[in-house]
């Protein structure tokens, strides 16, 4: 019976660590080898991680990723292993090697290349023409990238018209909520459209503003799965494809363009992969019928928390750092941002800093407290007032007469950053910001104060689904991690008597939606008002976020989680004089 | 005699102001109607600004852009108008609008999309796939669009192949050191190759990183340059352009591929403004002899100061501050910042601020008032040690039996960041960082301290130009209005006793070379260490930079001079193991 046992490899790469990536892959191969697979697949630029953004530019760099794979490439052995790498002939291209006993048989050269969003691979990569069959003792393989597979009149297409029975479409797809099912959906279609089995292979891990979520999939050529991944785990995904259904369930179906296509398939490329005859019989045991087929797609909350983490868990990992501190304020941001830390690094690696200012409420005492004391993590305090004091005292002068306004409510918030870095600096932990996707929308931040750090965790998590998931944690082990008076009491900043964020900002829940509108789906002022949002309030938002342009340009990177983040995702003048309302 | 007088119409618009930019272009219309021109251009996208960026994913502003080009459209009288907008179609497209009486002709699609340094525009725009001629009662035309220029085989030369006399380029070409004369240089060499005349005209102004140098220039069919428009100012540029001797010299010149083109040459798609006959007789007064010609290209440190100028005072007017304030450290980065300013902005519009602390030397302080002196500006005092020693307080506990390290001098420079922060929220002052750009190469900067402003004025200029900058000024006017002592003094950070920037960094004259070798040029470090320099030096110089991704990550923007400055023209990852040396 014609079957192929095919291993995905869903690893987590880091960018620029060749020595790491290598062993990492030649380390898959063994594993996959001793489950008798007859091919290995490692994701998009598994090589050099992905995205290498500028380095791509350096010779050096290309150079050191062709050596790189040639390690690689003598470990292969009577396998075939397909490796994502920056190949080099007349330009660069985000390729696929397809290796055989120490032999790279060819390279693919990804043809659509993403240029939106986050993604700038014209900036890098030229685009490349052709596709080849790659036959497997009889087994036909059509290889592709990422980008490639989400056009349906694409490469695999074209491949499985050409007598492909396997796709194998390798990524480095980032995360955003619900994208697993989106891609499940699109690739589902995708397959039964052409009838043809798709292995899917994503990346996972956290590269600065990037979740890489795994999800890996299989489907059949009926467009059923018949092997998921894990999401954000690394994982090796080992399945037989029974591939006898899939030229014979051709036959007797709809046309799909068999026949438009005979000419051109005869002249199709083809690469034949010299295995040996014993290359499928030499499988051992019975046919591997996957444990993986029962991982479940993650609910939504959990879903971005655990992004949550794994951007977080490697940001720290991978930039080697000692720990973390938070600046813990009593309110819901900074408490959810503790309980990632912890269950991202562990309480030991968690510092939280308590600065209290005579505006700090008795309640945000008791909550920090009782938040430090349910996460178990050591908590500093450090009161601002006499620094305060001696700011104000020192310009005394220069603002006499004036009345207080933001300028002092900044002041203190600024006095946190810097302590905050001071003890970065003195004991090697990384800041962790603390604000909400809502906040850094509408410029309710200040600069170089509560926006200071090196990481911000829920960055791009709207406040309202700050709640959400502080609501998901707590009902999660059935205790009150996160201690509930923070997500019944009103958010304030604390930084003036009796201060609400409502003083300033519309409700969350009115503002959430208009954010959304406006930031993820550039819907216009006008379009906004009517989906009924007040005129005044819909304009004031816009307003907001077109002038605080200047704010994000400085923050720090924080994790994408939404369709539209702020980052590369989202690339905006600050001198903009463009009035949409 | 067969001439067009033609006007090139330098402007300098503003992103998304279209009132102001259709007001502007309406005004030089008419201007240029006086003068009896024929033909009037804009610049490239000179509706919208240039860049754009994600403004050009709001359906919203498109469609306001088309608006504004309808009100410019109605202002077109007896004169043919080249305006720069974003054209829709089937998609967008980087525009030029061909208008005669009220009418849009035509519009020309850009064909080559930069996708490189700061360029994104694959991001928005699909490419253009036409190049028609435009016949102005016989004078042949070929309008293409920045990129498209830059292709010796690319639409400049289809155009002139075809029988254009005139090539009438637009651009939004950003700044760079030198990047006048190399433009001079390959347009020149693009006319004679093609024995056309080319009219190449490019916006001005500052816009957030980038300034626009304006520096149009027309060039004859021998490669020789007949007029040119100031460098960063607004120009109007009227030229008669004298066409009998274009198509004849070709009849006595190299064969230039006529034969060949002679087929395409007679399927090439024309067009014909339907002006009336005596369209080119009404030109007032004698032919235009132009004062432009007489324009220099500036001396290269003229230039860049002047782009400083305009790069600053473009944002602080376009944004709408009220002023700026800078913080003064006797050092010569602040001095240069300062003098830019006034000289950008008025005495008036300037505020010094001075915090010493107890390791500013006496020559710090009368460096300080030296300069503020000679600027005549306005100077703050505020002394930070109280504060500092607040800090201290507070902190000695959590770091007691520790030693003072760089975290006593971050906390220094933050407490000053705070204090500019301050004046800018109760004033409204603009904050203008200090920074130079080999500082922020090694990360030798505090982030939120030295770092904190809102427009980095000198972040892409080395240290060493810094200096030559400085004396060309003093120069200029044979008065040292940035102190004498300013420039002899060693540099130092003054945030601990006796400290000088050559205990951490290399000179700056040795360290310079290497960070444009590593950063400018993309040198790996062999190649570095080949051209002479020390291994180790080399290394340490490498891994600073690399290191200090995070910062410059948070850096305020800047004004970009060389080839490569940090910010949108040079992505790199933070997470990085990658190590080349």
């Amino acid at each position: 019976m014609k079957a192929l046992r095919i291993a995905l490899s869903q690893i987590n790469p880091t960018v620029g660590n060749f020595e790491k990536n290598v062993s990492k892959i030649i380390g898959y191969i063994k594993k996959a080898k001793t489950f008798g697979a007859n091919l290995i697949a490692f994701p998009e630029l598994s090589i050099t991680g992905y995205p290498p953004e500028d380095l791509l530019l350096k010779i050096q760099f290309i150079e050191d990723n062709l050596d790189a794979l040639k390690e690689v490439q003598k470990n292969v052995d009577d396998i075939v292993a397909i490796v994502g790498f920056v190949d080099r002939k007349d330009d660069i291209y985000n390729a696929a090697a397809i290796i055989y006993n120490q032999k790279m048989i060819d390279s693919y050269h990804k043809m659509y290349l993403p240029n939106y969003g986050v993604f700038d691979e014209y900036r890098y990569f030229r685009a490349g023409t052709r596709c080849p069959l790659y036959h497997i003792g009889g087994v036909k393989i059509g290889v592709n990238i990422c980008e490639d597979i989400w056009y349906p009149e694409g490469i695999s297409r074209t491949q499985s018209l050409a007598g492909a029975e396997i796709i194998l479409n390798i990524n480095a797809s980032p995360y955003h909520i619900g994208k697993g099912k989106f891609r499940e959906q699109m690739l589902s279609t995708r397959a039964s459209d052409n009838m043809v089995i798709i292995a899917y292979l994503n990346t996972v891990g956290g590269q600065d503003e990037l979740v890489f979520d795994g999800h890996s999939i299989i489907i059949n050529q009926n467009g059923q799965i018949i092997a998921r991944g894990k999401q954000f785990e690394e994982d090796l995904i080992i399945v037989d494809l029974e591939l006898e259904g899939v030229m014979m369930g051709r036959l007797h179906s709809p046309l799909r363009r068999q026949e438009v296509i005979k000419l051109e398939k005869d002249a199709f490329e083809k690469i034949e992969i010299p295995v040996e005859k014993t290359f499928f019989k030499k499988r051992t045991g019975p046919r591997l019928r996957l444990p993986s087929k029962d991982n479940k797609v993650l609910a939504p909350l959990e879903e971005v928390y655990t992004a949550l983490l794994l951007g977080t868990s490697d940001y720290v990992n991978k930039n080697g750092f000692k720990g973390v501190i938070i600046g813990l304020s009593g309110g819901i941001d900074s408490s959810l941002v503790a309980t990632i830390a912890v269950d991202a690094l562990g309480k030991n690696s968690v510092t939280g800093l308590f600065m209290p200012s005579p505006y700090t409420s008795k309640e945000s005492i008791e909550d920090v407290y009782a938040l430090a004391n349910t996460l178990g993590i050591k908590i500093i305090e450090i009161p601002i007032n006499k620094i305060f004091l001696s700011y104000l005292d020192s310009l005394k002068g220069d603002f006499s007469g004036l009345p207080a306004d933001v300028t002092e409510e900044n002041l203190q918030a600024r006095i946190r950053g810097n302590i905050l870095m001071a003890f970065s600096n003195k004991f090697g932990w990384l800041v962790l910001a603390t604000g909400n996707k809502s906040e850094l929308s509408v410029g309710y931040a200040t600069l170089y104060g509560d926006m200071a750090g090196g990481f911000a965790v829920i960055k791009d998590v709207p406040k309202t689904m700050v709640y959400d998931l502080c609501r998901w944690r707590n009902n999660k082990e059935g205790i009150a991690v996160i201690p509930e008076n923070v997500l019944l009491k009103e958010p304030s900043a604390e930084l003036k008597p009796d201060q609400k964020d409502t003083d300033t900002l519309p409700a969350y829940s009115l503002l959430d939606p208009i954010l959304k509108a406006y930031i993820e789906d550039d819907k216009s002022f006008k379009e906004i008002v009517s989906l009924g949002f007040e005129t005044e309030i819909v304009r004031n938002v816009i307003k907001m976020i077109d002038k605080s342009e200047y704010k994000r340009r400085q923050s720090p990177p924080g994790i994408k989680i939404t369709r539209r983040a702020f980052g590369r995702d989202r690339r905006f003048p600050i001198t903009n004089k463009y009035r949409g309302y």
